[in-house]
């Protein structure tokens, strides 16, 4: 238990493309799922892949929330519903935005094989958690990472995700039996897809592009320019093909 | 641009390994950096990763600044004093613990090739971003994705990252010159290692074990115990090799 064992560091060349593959090739799921069952053991690694993720202070705040039951599904729907036509009226002034949006497909609660909700839990191992003292919001913070993980791991599993933030919290809590201490973070529609695009959906619906990386590159400091001590990585990975 | 090409779902047993192998062996790196320039196709590289993270309505809401300067880290690293030494004092009436926290090294800010602060920008492509007007806090949660994105790519290459988070985010905002709406969400420590241990420090230390999966997985609802429609997959997932 209090060994220092070390892992090898190099990865093969298929093993690292395997990592690259799922981070470019991931998307957020809206439309392309299957009625297919996941299986247990494929589920449990998903699973414990998110909890392999980094947490503030070792403090592992998240729980997963296995849903299939349509009567549970259904009330989510309906907050999904409530909150979309708010935001459906936020655009009443932008016309073609607000075509645009009314054309989108937002949410597979019911189409999917699964839903999960992963919430943070911030009394875990606390009150003192060690890291988490300047900056309570790393909490959170660790839950998101391990939503990535899964994330990555249902895509090489071939399953997708999509994460519904259309939704009240409120609704939320009430409806999955929340202790008022417990948030949750996100709720993901989980299952097998016909296919993966190989753009993200709002790419393809012409509601925004890709950034280029070098504007969201800074040197030393917000904005900075470059300057002898670095090189343009920004342009360097905008090349990458 | 419109264009809907799809990516082939499935991935080779290497590639899927690469994927789970960098998960169970990424580590928050404190005290193993080597002196070692990062090339800058490799630091593109990475960077790239993150920027393929998730964001809510596709907003990229994040930016990354790339710190060398000795001088701003040691601003850094005197934010990082002083806020420890409040952490220290809160431990003040657990003996043992604080002895246990004094013997932690908890950064690596001046030891690492490079620092990182990854940054949430919430006006960006705002002031409406799809799907994030029930929920504002999925901005930051899309940063947090692209950071897990970028630790995992680091991994790969070999690179060990350490998210230092006792730090003052009025300190931080300070020094990188940051603009009044832009949070810094992670301050990372980035660099070649000598090794990765096959635990978390905070475990070979002794300061708290991984939870067993089935601690974390609930089904249908807080708390929801097995039933019918389930199999145990938090025990699946604990007796996976």
């Amino acid at each position: 238990m209090h060994t220092k064992n070390t892992n090898p560091i190099s990865f093969m060349d298929c093993e690292k493309e395997g990592l690259y593959k799922a981070i470019f090739s991931r998307r957020d799921v809206r439309s392309q799922f299957i009625t297919r069952e996941i299986p247990d053991n494929i589920l449990a690694k998903i699973l414990k892949a998110a909890h392999h993720a980094p947490s503030v202070g070792y403090s592992q705040p998240w729980d997963f929330i296995l849903i299939k039951d349509n009567s549970t599904r259904l009330l989510v729907k309906n907050s999904f519903i409530r909150e979309n036509e708010k935001s459906i009226s936020l655009l009443q002034e932008d016309n073609d935005r607000q075509k645009l949006y009314l054309r989108l497909k937002l949410e597979g609660i019911l189409d999917s094989a699964l839903n999960i909700c992963v919430t943070y839990d911030p009394t875990r191992f606390g009150p003192f958690v060690l890291g988490r003292t300047s900056i309570p919001e790393t909490g959170v913070y660790s839950v998101c990472c391990a939503i990535q993980n899964l994330w990555l791991a249902a895509r090489v599993e071939g399953i997708g995700i999509g994460w519904i933030s259309i939704l009240s919290i409120s609704d939320l809590k009430k409806i999955l039996s929340l202790p008022d201490h417990v948030l949750p973070v996100a709720y993901l529609c989980v299952g097998y897809v016909s296919q993966f695009y190989s753009n993200p959906d709002l790419e393809n619906a012409g509601w925004l592009e890709r950034m280029a990386l070098r504007e969201v590159i800074h040197y030393e400091k917000w904005k900075g320019p470059l300057n002898d001590s670095w090189k343009d990585i920004g342009k360097e990975a905008d090349n990458l093909e």
